[in-house]
């Protein structure tokens, strides 16, 4: 079930950005009329889960096990929730010009996407070091997030016919940023499953404390 | 030690607002030195829900009361995350001059600060009512924030000087925004232990589906 709903998920973030970038109205209602199966995924998971708590009364790793598939699902149910919110942006910008500002929203995506991927990957497989190269992903979006809101923000100010559509991909970037926070989430998750330890909070791989989400 | 845990967690909120609003940086910096408390004690419940899931093998209500506690210690600790985006925003516009849509920020966190307080205390009460009627003001908080949002579009057509503190109080109005989703799921994570049933993703009092996290 959690492998149906982190495909649904990836494809929710690839339709929804592309939607943006290509200007394309079919990809984005696409994300908005899927979201309903994901919802109703996490439901079922939670459900199974509590099932099998009460039923099978699990032990050590197996309890580890479907305490971090409660976590890691809801962080999946939140990723769709953020692509909905991209594809809502790529609506409203459907008709304005693209802009040169745009042109850092599809390496964002492509980092990010990737961080998504590794950190499924890394729970399906019980791969810690891969888990370990999500976490340290995540300062390379933190970088590209910086200079794409100083840039959005010079564009602002160069004209305030640019505001509207800044403000919209401001907010792309943005729920890019919190959906590679989720990623991270969910290696974190997988350490803690794979090794016992628990790495939230605690620099490993990179410095300074967990990531907050996007900070503005 | 949830109680602890949303203790801290209103007091960075009011604190982070109160930042923003009387130009506060002492509060601010408060708010950024308590979050390793919040950090360590969500770490402490998972890892006491978890021994009580392995030593004790709780049964049908004990058993969705600990999954309920996990799912509200994560939102709590987001919580505390979004706060700290407010402090740091507080601290960015402390030499900006107080403005004119500024005056919505204290109605819309009035407005949050209530629904975070029922939410926990219908948790702690296990008050299906009051529960239900945190999912009734997220409503407001998004009538309220679609409001905030245009005046903010508006003063920075005006004068692109006001572009940089309108982004930071954008941000201020999202967080916020984002705070009230995060008490809307401690409500429905308290239906779902009171009376069992699964509130999530369907209308209940309001209309519509879940809030998805700030759309902007």
């Amino acid at each position: 079930m959690l492998l149906e709903m982190s495909s649904l998920v990836e494809s929710a973030i690839y339709r929804s950005i592309t939607a943006v970038v290509q200007k394309d109205e079919n990809l984005a209602h696409d994300v908005l009329r899927n979201e309903g199966r994901i919802n109703q995924i996490e439901i079922e998971v939670d459900e199974f889960a509590i099932s099998l708590l009460a039923l099978q009364q699990p032990m050590a790793a197996d309890l580890r096990f479907i305490v971090s598939a409660i976590k890691i699902n809801n962080d999946l149910e939140r990723m769709g929730d953020l692509a909905v919110n991209i594809a809502n942006r790529a609506i409203s910008l459907l008709n304005e010009p693209i802009v040169k500002p745009m042109v850092d929203i599809p390496h964002i995506a492509a980092l990010v996407q990737g961080m998504v991927r590794k950190a499924l990957d890394s729970f399906v497989n019980r791969d810690a070091e891969l888990a370990r190269s999500v976490l340290a992903g995540d300062d390379a979006v933190d970088d590209l997030r910086n200079a794409s809101f100083h840039e959005l923000l010079s564009f602002m100010e160069q004209d305030p016919a640019n505001i509207r559509q800044s403000v919209d991909l401001l907010s792309v970037v943005r729920n890019l940023e919190r959906i590679a926070d989720h990623a991270t989430n969910i290696a974190e998750d997988v350490l803690f499953l794979v090794k016992g330890i628990d790495v939230r909070h605690h620099a490993e791989t990179r410095e300074g404390s967990r990531p907050v989400d996007a900070s503005r």
